[in-house]
């Protein structure tokens, strides 16, 4: 901001500033279908959102050639903002992936434009880079994003894999953005799908292939 | 990381980065004394610092000369994780506060100490800093720690203050720090409390003085 505003103008900045505070208060309350790693609760997406921005700083140095990481914490705080009013589609819920894109376009609209105009363009910007996924920055975030629930699953024997019947086939390919945004961590996720599947918390559908 | 590490030593470093990834899902389970702004349950201290880091980036423009923004961001993440041994003790729980420092310290160590011993310092410089609350960052930081819970409470008629019964004196130096860290917030914060006052939300205590 390099205009000087009035303080009637300001005092205006800063209440659309607090209307987004309030507003994003409501992502604590969209649940996703991981639980916590204790198993006790299914995870909301706020936590889910902290936990991924504090494993951006923690696993920098597998971020792709290029990546920005304090940009990518960034990306990792607002990437599902937009749930508040479009929900959480679980990863391998089909159906729920026909409308998602237009959902999510107009919650994105309704809920950065809540902000000042400058802020609202710089937030959906950071939204906008994650979803395309193209940046080495919004790579290296999307992979975190298929990791964190990856451990949550791993920690409870199956968690959300084993609710929803889903094959190794599906895993490995909900997994594939690792591969691209952490290279370095892909052959762990690797070994860990196949411990998995070994120790049945992943339908082995390739017996045989 | 300059040094080339031989594959079981990176093996074994990323295993001390994912018990430390797996060791702050508990941070999810620790709960405060304020509430989600619909007043359903009390937050937790995980959604709390997702809270917090997204107000960095939307108030950044409030920070005092000298703050980095993005080192802000980092410090809110890591701010509570303390927690996870020590447990949230409420703002205004004196006995509670008598040995919080000792506990914190001892969990400060065992939970930063899971990392490899070179981020195991950097995180633990950061939550240092925040708790000494003197560089420009970590007052910005402190400043939004007191800001959030106080919309909170605003959001929910008085919530933890009317829990407790606080008097406005209480409340009036618990928000302090938003004087130094915020300074041009803090008219509209002592505006809030005034307002707070004169409704009932929070009990006054300064009639007649």
């Amino acid at each position: 901001m390099t205009t000087v505003l009035t303080p009637h103008e300001a005092g205006q900045r800063l209440e659309r500033q607090l209307a987004f505070v309030r507003e994003i208060d409501r992502l604590k309350g969209v649940l996703r279908r991981t639980t916590l790693h204790d198993g006790s609760r299914p995870e909301n997406s706020a936590e889910h959102s902290w936990h991924l921005a504090a494993m951006a700083l923690v696993l920098s140095e597998y971020a792709p050639s290029g990546a920005e990481v304090s940009r990518a914490v960034q990306m990792c705080l607002v990437h599902d903002v937009v749930e508040i009013d479009a929900g959480d589609t679980f990863a391998y819920d089909t159906a729920g992936y026909v409308d998602k894109a237009e959902r999510e376009q107009a919650a994105a609209a309704r809920v950065f434009g809540l902000l000042p105009t400058d802020q609202g363009i710089a937030l959906r910007a950071l939204w906008d880079e994650f979803e395309e996924g193209e940046t080495p920055t919004a790579r290296f975030a999307n992979a975190l994003d298929r990791l964190q629930p990856l451990l949550a699953n791993l920690a409870t024997g199956g968690g959300s894999w084993q609710a929803a019947g889903v094959t190794r086939s599906r895993v490995e390919r909900r997994m594939g953005p690792i591969e691209r945004g952490c290279p370095n961590l892909w052959p762990w996720v690797c070994a860990a799908i196949e411990r998995a599947t070994r120790e049945g918390l992943i339908r082995d559908d390739a017996i045989g292939v």
